[in-house]
C-alpha cells in the first residue's frame, strides 16, 4: 500500500545533528536521504555513517551527490590540503578556517532541485545556530532568506520549505534529545580529521564532546583523546 | 602592474546572452569566467564557445565545474535522455520541459562560493525575464531574493552582488546591443539540441532567430533550418 504521508528530504551528513534531524522528520513524513561528498577529508567515513543511518530508519530513497568543485574552489581547511585543520578554540568568535564558503547554499540548491523532481515538500537540515562553529550559513535568518528565494525561483505550483528543527538547541540538548528520540548516535561520525578513531581535538569533536560532558553521558564513538571542554 | 579594478565573475554558458553580459561587465571590472557543465546534451559545443569567448575578452581566470548530479536528478528535457526536446512554442505560457529544476540557484551558489574565495564582489548572469522561456529562476524578483540570501549566508565582511544587466531586454534588443558593444556573436552557441549546425526549432533557437528577424539582421551561426518566428 502506498503511503499517504508527504515526502521529506533529509540532508544526512552522517553526524549526530543530521541523525537527530532525521528522527524529527520521521515522525511526520516519509523520508528520502541526501548525502553530499564535497571533497572533505573524512568523506568515506561520513558516507559509511550515512548508509548505516539510512538503514536504521529504513530509508530506501537515497541520493549521493559529488560536488568536488568545492575542493577545487578551496578556501577551507576541510577541503584544501594546504590549510591545516585547527585545534578547536570554542571561545573564538571569528569564522574558523573550517568554514567551507557558502556550502549550505550549494547543498540546499541540490536538495531543492531534487525535491522539485520527486515532489518532496520539506527539506530537513540539521543546522545549529547557537552552539555552532559560527558559520554564517547556519543561522536562522539565512534559512528564512533561503525559503523566500525558493518561493521565487521554483514553479508556481511548487511548495518547498526548509525545516531546521534543531537550530535553537545546544549540543547538550542535542545529546539529550538524541537519546530520548532514539537517534542512532553510535552510528554517527562528526570528526573533521580522522576516519578511524575521532581525533577529539578538531572543532567538531570539541563541540560534540562538550555536549556529552555537559549532558553527563558518554559518547559511544571511539576517540584518540577525550579532552575536557568548558 | 596589478589592476586596481574590482573583480567580477561572469557566468558564461557560451550563448549570446552571456557573451553580451560579459561585454557589460568588461567595461567596469576585471573578469573571471565560470562555466557549468550540467549534463546538457550540447555540453561540448557550449564549452568550445565558452573558451573562444574567454579568449576574445582576454580572460585568463577560468573555472569549469561539472555538476552531473542535475542529470541524475533529471526532470528536464535538457538533461534527461528519456524526455524529448520539444519544438518551440513561443505562445506557450507554461514552464516548458527544458526547465532544469532550480538550475540557476545551483549555478549561483557555485559562483558565490568562488567569489568568496577569490574576492570577487560581483557575479554577472545573462538572465532574461521578458522574452524568455518562462523559467521561474530567470526573474528579477528571484535574483533580488538571492542577493538577500547571499548577504545573510556569507561572512560579515563579504560583499557579493548578483548583477543582471540584460534582464529587461528583449531578444531583439540583445541582438542590437551585441552588435553595438561588439560582443562576439559569431562565437556563441544557443541550440539545445545539436552540436554542429543549430537545429532552428528548439526553444532556444526559436527565441534567438526571432530576435535576429525582429532586428532585421542575419545570425552568423550556421542552422539546419531557419523558420520565421512571430
Amino acid at each position: 500500500m502506498k503511503s499517504k504521508k508527504d515526502l521529506a528530504i533529509v540532508l544526512v551528513s552522517g553526524g549526530m545533528d543530521s541523525a537527530l534531524t532525521a528522527a524529527y522528520a520521521s515522525k511526520k513524513y516519509d523520508l528520502a536521504f541526501l548525502h553530499i561528498n564535497y571533497g572533505q577529508k573524512t568523506e568515506k567515513r561520513e558516507l559509511k555513517a550515512f548508509n548505516e543511518i539510512a538503514k536504521y530508519y529504513g530509508v530506501k530513497r537515497k541520493l549521493i551527490v559529488d560536488i568536488k568543485y568545492l575542493r577545487d574552489i578551496g578556501g577551507s581547511s576541510l577541503t584544501d590540503s594546504h590549510i591545516k585543520i585547527e585545534k578547536a578554540n570554542l571561545k573564538n568568535k571569528k569564522v574558523p578556517s573550517s568554514y567551507v564558503p557558502f556550502r549550505n547554499a550549494n547543498i540546499l540548491a541540490i536538495a531543492t532541485s531534487w525535491a522539485e523532481v520527486i515532489g518532496a515538500r520539506h527539506i530537513y537540515i540539521g543546522a545549529v545556530e547557537e552552539d555552532s562553529s559560527g558559520y554564517p550559513d547556519c543561522r536562522k535568518n539565512f534559512f528564512d532568506a533561503y525559503n523566500e528565494m525558493i518561493a521565487k525561483g521554483t514553479k508556481p505550483d511548487t511548495k518547498i520549505k526548509i525545516e531546521t528543527p534543531i537550530i535553537k538547541l545546544s549540543k547538550k540538548e542535542i545529546v539529550l534529545k538524541s537519546v530520548k528520540l532514539k537517534s542512532p548516535i553510535n552510528l554517527t561520525w562528526s570528526c573533521y580529521k580522522s576516519n578511524t578513531k575521532a581525533c577529539g581535538e578538531c572543532d567538531s569533536c570539541a563541540l560534540r564532546l562538550r555536549g556529552f560532558q555537559q549532558a553527563k553521558l558518554e559518547d559511544p564513538v571511539p576517540y584518540k583523546k577525550r579532552p575536557t571542554y568548558k
